[in-house]
């Protein structure tokens, strides 16, 4: 089954792989069908992209709750699909750079982006990438601007590429003219559901600060349970 | 017909011209009166320009939706127009530089298009060039004065220019004082009814994520498939 | 007559002409009352202050909508005023400077201003030397410090000088106190009447975009054509 | 019981000790049940990322009033830990750095931290860290996004981190989007009854500016009194 | 009589002296008992400075609108006390200047104001001093607590200094917390009545812009005359 | 009496002496109650961190309007408390320092006050200091951090510091979360009935611009009168 096929964990090509492990250390869990739906969109962008006649240059956004799964579906996904070139940009690897050199860096990703036939560029957490805050609000307009005009460009001959951006602020993205840069959008969801919950727990995942005796709580939904499950959600995985 | 006259690539005698090429790869498609009326009215331009006896400077703005065409049309215009000197001046040249390079950068590209008789100069994505973010608003004011100072100057003696400005933020160009600066400005517009979707559905563009079976459910004008045709229309050529 | 008096070009005695001459290419037309009342205020202050026993620094703000005339008419008259020495302060020659070169550009026009016993210095569209853009707003506070000090300080001993600014936006002017720096202001209005645009046609000037067979209509005031003129008045002269 | 065990200063074994020890001079007093609740919970989330299979970093926000013991408690606590590696990353160690060396600071202070298999670091004083003035409000984003993405970062294989952050300003905590940050958050309530407060007189404390022949006063609630000790309480320790 | 005793121009001991002369080309005219209340208030100051044995630093603030004569009056002023060592600071003199060079030039001014036993320093035009523009606002801060700290320090032991401060601008000066360094404050008005205009025109002055035959106009309050002269006032002298 | 105690100038035996001499000029004049009030306050606070086994860090905020003695009365307790080493920390000493050397010069200060093991520092007019203005407004945050670090940070051992700043905007103060970084705060009033002002007249005191024969005026409360001297207040001393 498709849940089985994305467990494992299948080789790839490209270099700059270990970065994208990290984000997925235990394997991504198929526990509810709208999940199910993410997936399979995602493995529709990148076919096309990999097949298309018309484009050699696609992109796609992963947004929702933080700790949703938006890095980790993006990162397994790459790994999935063979491209010989997969690439994490990640804000981790910019910290403490001058807004110059995080261009310098973005731009690098892109161009090295471009040096296989086939290529996937994960653009993770594009609010920390351009340092975004939300007071003011704060942003590099620097380096956004670097990223529109990179996402806007086509690829040069004889070279693909699929970029998958992530976020957790669907709105500021909207505002700042991002959604114009990607063609493709999917959302994805927290956990929200007791079912849904039930069906990660079952598969293997534990609560922090919840006690075994607690699951017959969770599962009869007890408020103050599921609330502080909530906050603990980053902690499932 | 005048359809065939574009989609035949011209011979053009100024440098630049891949750029250009870059930017129209598949021609220009005539889908409807209305990009008629837009391609007619640029020429029009062009053609007073190359025969004025009363001016030696000319700008016109094209404006519209995102993915519309204006960059497209643009350079498909201007390497129609056969004028010796012909050039794109584009953000994606500028990434990383400083606010200072990038006029020079632009004032350049001023001066080259006044090496020859006859040049044309496509000042692509305005909203780009000046680094302009919603929020705040942001832009580099001073590459706006820039543009704005180029775009006010007259000709040197034998020399003539006309330059094609893009922007898909006409209320923008407005606040910002921008439309004093130009002599004429056409709005290109979306694709928008299903009778222009059709036209360029026969005239050989494919839509990503849309089955052939979908078809039908275009011309019957189905609400969620024309929403989705929207958000991917950029992809359409 | 008048008119007659300012079209033939008069030699001056000053370096710079060239600059001013740009800026008149085809000599001033003298289309109606208004034009004339505008013309001799400027020439009256201008006599007042060659004359002058009480005062040697003179200014005089031109302002008024853009493409009005304010820059032809201010460099004419100082072609006219025979001045040994006559200059053209403009942004154009400052593009891409920094603060501190504008500051130090502005600062030896007016010291190049103090040179002959008789001076004339045009400080032409004082936003764009200002870098002002209308949103934000954003303009050069120093650059405007440095205008303003110069502008409300007395020439030296034996010398007099005339400063004629140029502005299209007068409520800005308002705002930043600039009314306050000049001793003298004349409005330069627009062209608005169908028979101040037929006495431009029939002194010479034709308008793009209009066949001749519209002549009629202009002369009818059909409101199509007179909008189309308003766009493109600028292009006129 | 357990506040003897607090009482008593334990030996650890990591280095910057001493920065610990100084902000407990006078060890914990466990005055209350809530001072008890905090102190159980922050000693589970430490016992959970000692012992975890599922994960190797953890984080914890102390929030509360101004004095009331959060960076106290934090460092009392880490001291408790017999954690190999603790550390205190203070404001006070970065007075006068520049942004960037003080992202370096921050950044090596976690780079140290993953030098042992257990490590525990507090961050105290998260607003002091970023520069935070409220009047603006102004702090430094380039600090904060630092924090952010180390905060936000897995841990090496085969190293576990625990952060323990204070702040007094869990309004601004959440405005910054910092609570997504943490797996964990605890209250730090003041002293405010005149229970807790005899509790304290008790175990030792003194209240500056009010003699002894107060002390009936205290107990009886008078109202002076209690607005003198609240502004006090900060000396109370 | 006083007006005599002003109109003379009176030796002085100081430096600087011609860069206040400049400011009074004419002499002061007393055309009206306020500007004589004005003088004599400021000529009280100027004593009591000499003769204190309280004090030995002393300013005046002279406020009032544009053109009313607070540089003339305080240059006219200083030039009548002589002290030893008079000086203008002003705006002009720090054109282009950073804002560092700026502090020091006014802390030298300040400086050389304490190596006699009296002297006098004009601080003139705050606004320009601190390059203030309405829009925005925008100032140098860090000018403005320049000034302002010198104005609160006092003077060294043996040395005593006056300073006569000028503004036309009263509510910034309030909004900067600028009165409070001021010991005095007096208000020069504008020449506003007919009567007071003709006191100008009998002791010699004459308007620009208004011919010989306007006399009789401007003795019957003619509206639009008076209107002309308002403009014009800033010429009178 | 306390007053005579005062008057006369005690020896202490710490450097920078003199700059808190020429605070107090002419020694503190004890005209009120409420001034003996905030004398006895402040002794009692240098007193307890003198004797005090529980911390060995104080800090004391003086507030209240411009010119009613903040500055004086910090310095002459200052002398009064013959700690070996007392300091002022004044703006005046940092006109046109950059922030970086503002922030060195503070902790100098402050690193000096850690010498001698009974210490004092005056931190005067925190306003100046954080190069405050009410416009905008503005300060300093780098220096304000600085500052408030400082003050929130323990002595080393064997080291005893008190700190007594002082505020004209107790506002700002809160504002800016400074009034937690202070054990105390005392209100300094100004001279505002007509007793008081006797008071200060009696003991030697006089007033500018008021003569003699105004006394009585003074006496009988003349509303025109009392304005002047509030006016005037500032010189009185
Ligand atoms: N479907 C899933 N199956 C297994 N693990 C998951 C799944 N979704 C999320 N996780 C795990 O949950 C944690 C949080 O997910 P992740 O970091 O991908 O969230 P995110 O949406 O990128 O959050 P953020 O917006 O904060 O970056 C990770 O450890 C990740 O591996
Ligand atoms: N009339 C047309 N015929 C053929 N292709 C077109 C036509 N209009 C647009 N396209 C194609 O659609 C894509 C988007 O067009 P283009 O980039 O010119 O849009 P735009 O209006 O410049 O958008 P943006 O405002 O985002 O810059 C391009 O690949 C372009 O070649
Ligand atoms: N009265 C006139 N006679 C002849 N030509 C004129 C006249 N007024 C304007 N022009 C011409 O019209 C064009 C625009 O005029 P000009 O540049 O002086 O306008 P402007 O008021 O300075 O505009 P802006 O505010 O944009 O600087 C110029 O080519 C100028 O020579
Ligand atoms: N429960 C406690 N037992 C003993 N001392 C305490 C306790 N709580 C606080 N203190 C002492 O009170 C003083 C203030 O506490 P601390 O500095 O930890 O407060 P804080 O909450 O970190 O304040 P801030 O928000 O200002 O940093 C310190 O000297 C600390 O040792
Ligand atoms: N009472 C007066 N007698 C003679 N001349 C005067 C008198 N008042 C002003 N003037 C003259 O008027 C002109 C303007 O005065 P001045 O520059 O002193 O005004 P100001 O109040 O300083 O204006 P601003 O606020 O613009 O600096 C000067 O030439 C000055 O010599
Ligand atoms: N009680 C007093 N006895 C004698 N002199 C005093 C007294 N209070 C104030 N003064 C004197 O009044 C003048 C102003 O006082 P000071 O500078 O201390 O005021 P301040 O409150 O610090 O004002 P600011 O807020 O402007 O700094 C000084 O010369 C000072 O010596
Ligand atoms: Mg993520
Ligand atoms: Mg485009
Ligand atoms: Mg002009
Ligand atoms: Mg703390
Ligand atoms: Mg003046
Ligand atoms: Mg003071």
């Amino acid at each position: 089954c498709f849940l089985n096929a994305l467990d494992e964990v299948k080789p790839a090509f490209g270099v700059h792989e270990e970065d994208l492990h990290d984000c997925v250390k235990g394997g991504i869990i198929n526990y509810s069908p709208k999940i199910h739906q993410v997936i399979k969109r995602v493995e529709r962008d990148i076919e096309q992209l990999r097949h298309s006649e018309n484009f050699n240059f696609s992109s796609l956004l992963l947004y929702g709750p933080s700790g949703s799964g938006k890095t980790a579906l993006a990162c397994q996904l790459a790994l999935d699909s063979k491209f010989p070139f997969i690439r994490l940009l990640s804000a981790k690897d910019m910290v403490g750079m001058s807004e110059t050199a995080k261009v310098q860096h973005i731009d690098n990703a892109f161009r090295d982006a471009y040096k296989s036939p086939l290529n996937l560029l994960v653009v993770d957490d594009i609010e920390a990438l351009i340092d975004y805050v939300p007071i003011g609000p704060r942003f590099s307009s620097v380096v956004l601007r670097a990223l529109m005009t990179r996402l806007t460009s086509n690829a040069p001959d004889g070279r693909r590429l699929i970029v998958i951006g992530t976020s957790s602020n669907y709105s500021l993205m909207k505002s700042l003219d991002m959604l114009n840069c990607f063609n493709d959008e999917v959302c994805v969801n927290n956990v929200t559901s007791i079912d849904e919950l039930c069906a990660v727990v079952d598969k293997g995942g534990f609560f922090r600060g919840i006690e075994k005796d607690n699951e017959d709580e969770i599962r009869r939904g007890d408020e103050d349970i599921v609330k502080r499950i909530h906050t603990n959600l980053l902690s499932i995985f």
